[in-house]
């Protein structure tokens, strides 16, 4: 899986991905080989809630010459070069006016920082402090080359994979960052990897909706169509973000605090994880922001690695692919895809047999050698199983009060479907 | 107490307790000493939920003889030799297969361990890993002159101690191990003496139950019999076992969490003992597997010393006489009395002048030179009973939120009961 | 700020204040120049619940004068000589009738205890240990010149403070211990400070009811009168005493134990206290004992300074005006100021764009700028606001979710309702 990854990661890093344009368009149509996207374009002016679509932004060319004709920055050679969404330009200038359009890292002075400017109309050059430290007095040509088009559209992605059950999951990206490895791409691999996996599964229970989108207006416009649906089918959800670090596990709740995608995946990191960090809800961050707005207040919750904002070379030239690992990018699909399991296997369980115990002797799952010492981790998991299968407790309680985890518990609890001790129900019991 | 507590341990050490058979039947006739138990004989064969009375077991003789005609183990000489519910056999053999049919324990080569095997027939002996091991290679005789009968009978005795109200308490204790001095008899003597301790009270609010049954089946026939009375009429109800070791209390709380047994436990435990484990309910051990199914969800929870599984000796002949110790177990049935002394108090109580203070002064309740630096422990224990008795905190709440104990403030709210300052009832008083 | 307090304080040190009589009559009509109290002559006789108002005592003097004439102790030099509510006494006597009315503190040996005897006729007076020790053999001559008149009053002092609500803040202090800096003066003095800072402010959306009373038998009376008014209208309470030394804050909850006046307080405290106590309610203490009579239950709690009983001086001469600090006192009002701007902000808001973000920069709200690495208290708080404004949160809610203080948050939520961004209301929003 790594090398695939990998593969798919050196065709994806130097598009120019931005919140509309060409960059994604073929970024989702690479991303088709992995996923069956249905693709939607949204036009330019598209009112959703509170916000507008932009016009599309496309770039042929960017750089700046200095007066020997040399480029000292180039678009083509790094996308974060040019403030996202700058408008044309040709012009000679001095550098004192030059310097009002270029952005640095003084902090950071080896780094070439992310920029936008989405929503005014700007230029602008991203460059390390080294190099803005350096530039000499003379007339410097400014050349962008890009186009604003207000007839223009957004490029959207989603596919929905059916399950026995209209009940949805959700697993949400964003693809508007260019060249950033942890902070976007891990996103969109994974996310993809893990629709791969699941595809393969057969008797899914759940419906499975993926959503490859720009970051916040994105979400926004999704929410505009599908939120109500959401509001009405959706159990968990998680938004896909810096899972291509080799930092510990993070797991930011969604605004509920305690909703189905918080147990999951905290019952999960306790049972595999040594150190992990849990987070509650804040506002800031990525389209979570938009699922968990009061107005929808979706059980949306991120699994990431290192989080936004908490390592330095976050939205700077440093997130690239020296800065992720393709090893940890694995193991983090393999861990959505054990929330998965968990979520698949989370029903409410009724002992048909409920006063005293069953006898499983005479079923064949007890020892017929009686009173010894210690009891097999079987046999406990059965009595824990037998004793809180009231049909008021999902499987995560189960995992949660009998300290087993999820995964020890499944052959437990189909052991005892099958000799008719328990039955499943996908909600609580009416008793 | 400790004499007679040593005294009844010496005779009913040796007799063979089992699920069934004439060893359970004297067992309990000699506690009809003690306490007035009502004996019932329950048939071989009777259905109870999942569960079938076995056949009774009685033993005669069992013995293997070595080649010189020498016993090399004897049940006559300890109960623990055999195989519990061996069947009979009488038969010569060479080692290789009479190895298939003994058992030791390699990590404690000095111990007997306790085996049995109710529901499979099979027939066996216990010795120690020291012993097995220098078995020689020769010819022995094995005889075990036992009996299966399929119309004989399971022995179980009750009482009920009647009390003003019908609401019951429920003592439970197992007289199923044969020579298992903590895990076993102990708890049939605390319960026993328990007994006489309540017979001497006089003016009890609570009705009392006590039942002695062999583990696991003799719960399931109680149950299948008394469930539905128990599920109408328990406020609380303690399994009895493991009482008799000199190591800390560990309370076993009920399913329910916070049950009334649960509770008064507690709060008995916190102002008495400066050590004491609290462990929440898990479904191994003993009769409370059965009490607490998800069926019942009874309110029983288990007062112990060392807990079954947590000494070395458990299930073993290590745990024997030397094992316990006379004193400990009069303090454990002590602590049972001041548990009782909680339920019996643990009223509702509503203060008769409950806006503002009532003049404690005028009563001859208040010191009545004023503005003194302290206050005695008596009055700040009136001033917290008067706030707190609005009819909805019981005595257990009184005491948790004042963090006095029980028996620090009975005397206290009966002088306010005698002023007329406070009334009482046995539910929260509708407001 | 402090030099008023100063002067207030040494006007008021002297006056004989008790249960009733002139010494009261007069700090109320001295503290009249700082608020506007209206006074109420509470008849000696009238019955208020379980109580009795008592006759007014009034003290003209009161000495004890060796056989040289001397006096040894003078009323006129310290009110603490004097057991309160003592009866009239004129007479000579031997040390040995004399010592059985002589008060001390032989732990604390310089100094006088702080007694009474309201309820019970006796004289008494109160000295030093070292004093005491060093009386002769000799005859002495008593001197009391008090009177009690059962056709007397009991004065007592209030204010209402109207807003534009009718719902009801309450500040009660006591007016009954004489010469006791920290308890009592100093809660004089800062509830009328208080009410000074409050009555400047316009547009205040609470009721303030301000009252000065003798403890005890003054809130009785109170409740009496005003109780079942306050059951109807009271959101917070608090009464006001040992305000004035150095210590740390110390919050007492009031019996609910998460009033609102509790939330408040906490709130305030952890934003600004590096240490601070918070204490649950217990039934010693001052007038909270009535207002949290389960009768009423009240929304009161207390913030004090050290607490009555947690300083030696407590009840002594040594709490004298050694002991507190004016700028400490200042401090006190100014915490109480800042919980009163915390009751006056904490509406209920709703977000009028619930689904997803409103688009804060076509508002001016947020940087043009887009991907910034970090972003600005003031934004990560309009995001917390516009997330949490679901209509059910308040705003010490708010506080508490976003771990910013609510001071922080008062320009950051204006500065969303001039936008439209959200509404506030007193109570929940009804969905």
């Amino acid at each position: 899986m790594k090398d695939e990854l990998e593969k798919y990661f050196d065709r994806l890093w130097f598009l120019n991905r931005s919140l509309t344009g060409d960059g994604n368009r073929e970024t989702l149509k690479i991303l088709s080989e992995l996923i069956d996207l249905q693709i939607t374009e949204v036009p330019s002016g598209t009112e959703c809630f509170d916000w507008t679509v932009p016009p599309e932004w496309n770039v042929k060319e960017a750089w700046i010459k200095d007066n020997r004709g040399s480029k000292i920055v180039d678009f083509s050679k790094n996308n974060l070069h040019l403030l996202g969404y700058s408008i044309p330009i040709n012009k000679r200038m001095p550098l004192s006016e030059l310097k009002e359009h270029i952005y640095t890292l003084p902090d950071q002075p080896d780094l070439i920082p992310y920029l936008t400017s989405y929503y005014k109309e700007r230029w602008g050059f991203c460059m390390s402090q080294h190099q803005f430290s350096e530039l000499q007095e003379q007339e410097y040509e400014v050349y962008i080359n890009s186009s604003l088009d207000y007839k223009g559209s957004m490029t959207v992605g989603d596919v929905v994979l059916k399950g026995s059950s209209d009940r949805e999951i959700l697993f949400s990206t964003y693809i508007c960052h260019p060249s950033m490895a942890n902070n976007e791409l891990s996103g969109i691999l994974v996310s993809s990897f893990i629709y791969n996996e699941l595809k393969k599964m057969t008797n899914r229970f759940y419906t499975y909706r993926f959503v490859f989108i720009p970051e916040t207006i994105g979400s926004i416009y999704y929410l505009s169509m599908h939120g109500d649906h959401l509001k009405q089918k959706l159990d968990a959800g998680f938004v896909i973000s810096c899972v291509g670090d080799s930092g510990n596990f993070t797991y930011k709740r969604s605004r509920r605090g305690n909703s189905l995608a918080d147990r999951c995946a905290e019952i999960v990191l306790k049972h595999t994880e040594k150190q992990y960090i849990v987070e509650d809800f804040f506002p800031g961050g990525s389209d979570e922001r938009q699922y968990c707005s009061p107005g929808f207040n979706l059980p949306v919750g991120s699994l990431m690695r290192t989080r936004y904002g908490k390592y330095i070379e976050y939205h700077t030239s440093g997130d690239n692919k020296d800065f992720i690992s393709f090893e940890a990018m694995e193991k983090s699909i393999l861990k959505y895809i054990e929330i998965i399991n968990v979520l698949e296997n989370n029903f409410y369980y009724l002992n048909t047999i409920p006063n005293c115990e069953p006898q499983l002797g005479k079923r064949g799952l007890y020892p017929t050698l009686g009173s010894q010492k210690g009891t097999t981790a079987f046999v406990d998991a059965m009595m824990w199983i037998l004793n809180l299968a009231d049909g008021t407790n999902d499987f995560i309680s189960f995992s949660e009060k009998s300290k087993s985890s999820v995964q020890e518990l499944i052959p437990v609890v189909n052991k005892l479907i099958e000799n008719g001790l328990v039955i499943k129900n996908s909600v609580p019991f009416q008793m």
